[in-house]
């Protein structure tokens, strides 16, 4: 008999989290697949032979049954999910960054780690407090993508500073020095793109830190969601620097 | 007494809908003060002082209590509201546009108005079936930016094209003539940039509307969030051709 064929719902402090939904299960098994514990499949996902087929390959094991769904199914249908041990990883000293200054929403967390990964920037700061990278929704509004990065946790913005000397830093802020647009990214071959919490930004003391970078934008909003900043800034970074 | 002094829980095919969250109805007060019913005050809300004030100017009926909270405050608390009347507008033929081809998603649509009006772009024509553009949920994600825009639904995209054929089309695919950057952005007077739904994309058939256009990206996403794509591709238009 198993130890424990339900799905626990998440806590915060579990050495666990899930992957709900078979897209980011996939992910899971492509990028990390020894970190998983399991993989449960409930009777109503179509295409439960391929996953099964996928897990014997790497030799993981397989619940089916809906009884392991009963918890996590309060509020949506989930028909794959996959039990992981967290795990943290190192940045690299060489490659871009983005360092995300108290973010506390977990949607926009995780969808910020889809859209930096769309851009081909693959190591993320995240400067505590902040939203809880490993809570099954940060890692469902991800698409699964949390997979693909190193990220690690800093407890302020002088500890992350401390560990990363070289990068050049470009915090921004509404009224940045520079009105970011097609024609006039800064060049830098390892650049820090730092964002700030949704509904304050970023401390000001961050001004003296780089070059502060605002988004070109309309007056008719007060700011851009998170994530679609990233994106923006992001893909201007990538474009102008080589890596898009 | 009041006819219906608690705001009722919204229907899709009701006259009315309604904004909650102060800022919503800050937005509704000042770009659309014409269609509002009513403004309701919760005994929680901070600043009621203030927005009672501007509703007195404006000759707009405010309801105080905790009472007309009940139906709508099941989820989560909101101190502020306001019901207003729907409206439908008429889109500029000389402005560019956002098209948006079957949005399936209420969080998705209201958070790429926030985007597009960010961007400078303040025409939206949706093509149906849609997600309902009138829903609190759309209201929400789009922080109030829905009362900014003009807005046109249309049956099928055959029938948009025949109200505004001088605008130059851009459906946005994974597989675009154009892989959009920083330096190669179309000119274009009045463009129209369209964009699919969030799991299936354009329908293949308007690959011949126009100039296709794919946003540069890594190998390692599927795709990006479509606000976040809307992002990119308004900024980059709207930079490259003088509108930010």
């Amino acid at each position: 008999m198993e130890k424990n064929p339900v799905i626990q719902v998440y806590k915060k402090d579990s050495l666990y989290s899930y992957a709900a939904g078979a897209y980011a299960v996939y992910e899971l098994l492509s990028a990390r697949p020894e970190m998983v514990e399991a993989v449960y499949i409930h009777s109503g996902f179509t295409g439960a032979g391929h996953l099964e087929s996928l897990c014997r390959d790497k030799k993981i094991t397989v619940t089916r049954g809906d009884k392991a769904f009963k918890r996590i199914n309060s509020k949506e249908n989930t028909y794959a999910a996959a039990s992981f041990r967290k795990y943290y990883g190192t940045l690299s000293s060489d490659e871009p960054q983005i360092v995300l200054v108290n973010p506390s929403d977990m949607g926009n967390l995780g969808s910020s780690i889809r859209t930096m990964v769309g851009m081909n920037i693959m190591n993320l700061a995240i400067i505590s407090p902040a939203a809880d990278i490993w809570h099954p929704k940060t890692i469902r509004a991800s698409m699964g993508a949390i997979y693909r990065i190193e990220f690690e946790l800093f407890s302020s913005f002088t500890q992350y500073r401390k560990r990363f000397s070289k990068h050049d830093l470009f915090p921004f802020f509404i009224d940045g020095q520079i009105r970011l647009s097609v024609n006039n990214c800064p060049r830098s071959e390892r650049y820090a793109l730092i964002f700030g919490n949704e509904g304050t930004g970023l401390p000001s003391e961050l001004k003296n830190a780089g070059t502060t970078i605002q988004l070109a934008q309309s007056a008719n909003v007060d700011s851009m969601n998170l994530s679609v900043a990233i994106g923006i800034g992001a893909f201007i970074f990538s474009c102008s620097n080589g890596r898009l």
